[in-house]
């Protein structure tokens, strides 16, 4: 289990923003890939409004030992080779980096970036991405919808369902959503066409970060598989509905997926969500306990209220929906445990989605699928307007906060995209 | 079209096995990445029981201009970098290598290595990977076996369907198979057990490595699909029917899958096939014409003899399948224009696998899936032994070869692998 220790106390930072409930305060201290206005990509810190450099910090000799050869790691042009070095390194960062900015500590201005200056990047090289399905209400929700029979198959509650999605075409928050064109039928067209996706949709999902990985032929026992997950951020699954449903049959989803998955850009590591790992909760009467090899002992859920809203153009940003991250079926180190259980590898940099987080209530469904019954039943958002599925002008944008009494909270940053006409 | 050039006609080469139907003679020149003993991974190309160190090759100072440019990106750790280059530069690297080569050239034998004492490599690093289901007589074999009721979905003449595959588990041929343990479940078990596969199987594909390939949002007009394939290699799609079974309802296929996917070294480039393309086989009366942005309108499949030999332990080598890569739904070409009609991104080095190619008959289906009925119905081998599916011990080889009167004939090398026991 990760320790709650003393970069959780309530130090303030120096940083005159970290202590101004930004969601960056000292206590969180997330990594990732940026460049300086005019510089090159180099990892970062975000601190309140502000970046980091650790390329500078490496340069600028106040570091010694193991955290000078982590800082020096961590300022490369990706993650990757930090994230392969595990908890230790991330650890012995923190805290050096949390010393560093604490209130009192002799102030280093010169080692800051203004982040709205900076561009963000990926912050890893990603070598395969995979989407579970571990939000057991989605997949009700979507059951219910697509297959009324048996809203739940048989293996649902034996193993993480999921899916190889597509590495390429992941790039961080912010990047515009162009509307994907594909085949598509509806039930009465006598064949498909080819034209601009005509329901597409968000996803609310977590992101994990693998780090040290496994060698081919070795799974990764439950009891080491949180020494695999390097942090967490937000994803949003971007899902052109009406591609996804004629193609899908009997190999899963494709194109309706691969045109673009968005990442919040930081990395929130296990340290800084420490306080906030909750015991999975109680598997509901009658469901099966997990086999063996899936068995977690740990706390090894988290405590996170997640957000998606809209914002139509030229409106206001509105809230879509407020969802829970531990209502996920399945734990990010029974997702690790499954996925190398049959001996396949994963690399520092691999990306997993958790699958859509929806709740038991139609207020917390993650994606528009479900909020508008298959747009069956089109939502009325608060300004008025209605929505069946995204409309070009929206932006989506998602959340995510980590909050308990005594703690300062810990926020993810945003995951936001905004909806572009399909090419012509 | 690639055009057949002068590197087709009937030159011989000054490295003798290349005139020995190897297949791979000076008409071949496929590409890869080998390590000679003692040394580090660069570029080569076959020739014979030889391989051309393209690394020697460009600091010999015997080829200039273009060429000389051409080799050295050809003679880096990987061919990621040429292979974005396009047809062009790979064009005149084979022409200046077949100069290179021929007999009455003055030979260079300090520029090879022999085969046998080089390791060889994954030619480029897998981006992503993507397995195709465009074998039309694999689909309609699995789904009289599966789903009796419609054995092809409606998509699949509308559209080459397809899931993304594992790009970590992806390996040069010899690799050892370690028969994969992972959640399965028997129709009459009261629940799934963990546990090795009871039913490991082949595939045989081919695989497809993706050239320059196209930025996010920006489809590959069906025109312009052909420019960005870089070649061909034989692809052994490893399956976990037991695990596969179990796990893919509804999101396809995932562990079944990604514990080992086995590649022939060796880049067959759409240069040396130019002389065994052929116009796809006319479909049959009754099914759709492909969508507009999926005409192929070239000669866009391929004159290709593929086997598959099984040599149980101790054994002799036995043939289990002969087929024909013309057998495919849809081409090559076909695959690169859908998987980016959706703006989805393809990078140089991408690997795709077109899907089982199986024949109409059942000597020429390629899985044991097919062959045996699912093990309802276990083969009798040559040798008198009866498989179901793989058992340890077993060797799996993939060939193919391109033949056509007045030219040399085009050899794929192999795609091998053997089958170990499931780990304690």
């Amino acid at each position: 289990m990760t320790e709650i220790d003393a970069t959780h106390d309530q130090r303030r930072s120096w940083v005159p923003s970290a202590n101004d409930h930004s969601g960056f305060p000292i206590q969180n201290l997330p990594l990732g890939i940026f460049s300086p206005s005019g510089g090159t990509p180099r990892g970062g810190i975000a601190i309140g409004d502000h970046i980091l450099d650790l390329a500078a910090l490496a340069a600028a000799g106040l570091l010694s030992g193991e955290a000078a050869s982590a800082a020096k790691a961590a300022s490369a042009e990706t993650l990757n080779a930090f994230l392969a070095q595990g908890a230790a390194s991330r650890s012995t960062l923190r805290h050096s980096v949390s010393d560093l900015l604490s209130e009192g500590a002799p102030p280093h201005p010169e080692l800051l970036h203004e982040a709205a200056a900076c561009t963000l990047h990926l912050p890893a090289t990603i070598g395969d991405y995979t989407d579970f399905y571990a939000g057991i209400h989605h997949a009700l929700n979507v059951g219910r919808l697509l297959r009324s029979a048996e809203p739940l198959m048989q293996n649902y509650k034996y193993l993480p369902v999921a899916y190889h999605g597509r590495a390429s075409s992941v790039r961080p928050s912010a990047t515009q959503v162009q509307r994907p064109a594909g085949q598509r039928k509806r039930a009465d067209d006598p064949h498909p066409t080819y034209g601009p996706s005509r329901s597409l949709d968000h996803e609310l999902e977590l992101g994990i970060w693998i780090g040290p990985g496994n060698t081919l032929g070795t799974p990764i026992p439950i009891a080491n598989a949180a020494q695999h997950i390097a942090g967490f951020c937000l994803l949003c699954d971007w899902s052109a509905r009406d591609i996804q449903g004629w193609e899908a049959k009997p190999l899963g989803p494709f194109l309706g997926k691969s045109f673009l998955t968005t990442v919040s850009p930081w990395i929130i590591t296990p340290e800084a969500l420490a306080p906030f790992r909750i015991a999975q909760p109680p598997r509901p009467d009658g469901d099966p306990a997990p086999l063996d090899h899936l068995r977690d002992t740990t706390d090894g859920a988290l405590d996170l209220e997640l957000e998606v809203t809209l914002q139509p153009a030229g409106g206001t940003p509105q809230r879509l929906s407020l969802g829970q991250a531990a209502a996920l079926y399945w734990t990010p180190a029974q997702m690790v445990a499954h996925h190398t259980s049959n001996g396949c590898n994963l690399r520092p940099g691999d990306l997993f989605g958790t699958g859509t987080i929806s709740g038991p209530t139609p207020q917390s469904a993650g994606s528009m699928l479900e909020l508008s019954q298959a747009g069956r039943a089109p939502i009325t958002l608060p300004s008025g307007e209605t929505r069946r599925f995204l409309e070009d002008g929206d932006t989506i944008r998602l959340h995510a906060r980590a909050s308990r009494p005594g703690y300062a909270s810990i926020g993810f940053g945003e995951c936001a995209g905004t909806i572009v006409k399909a090419r012509d």
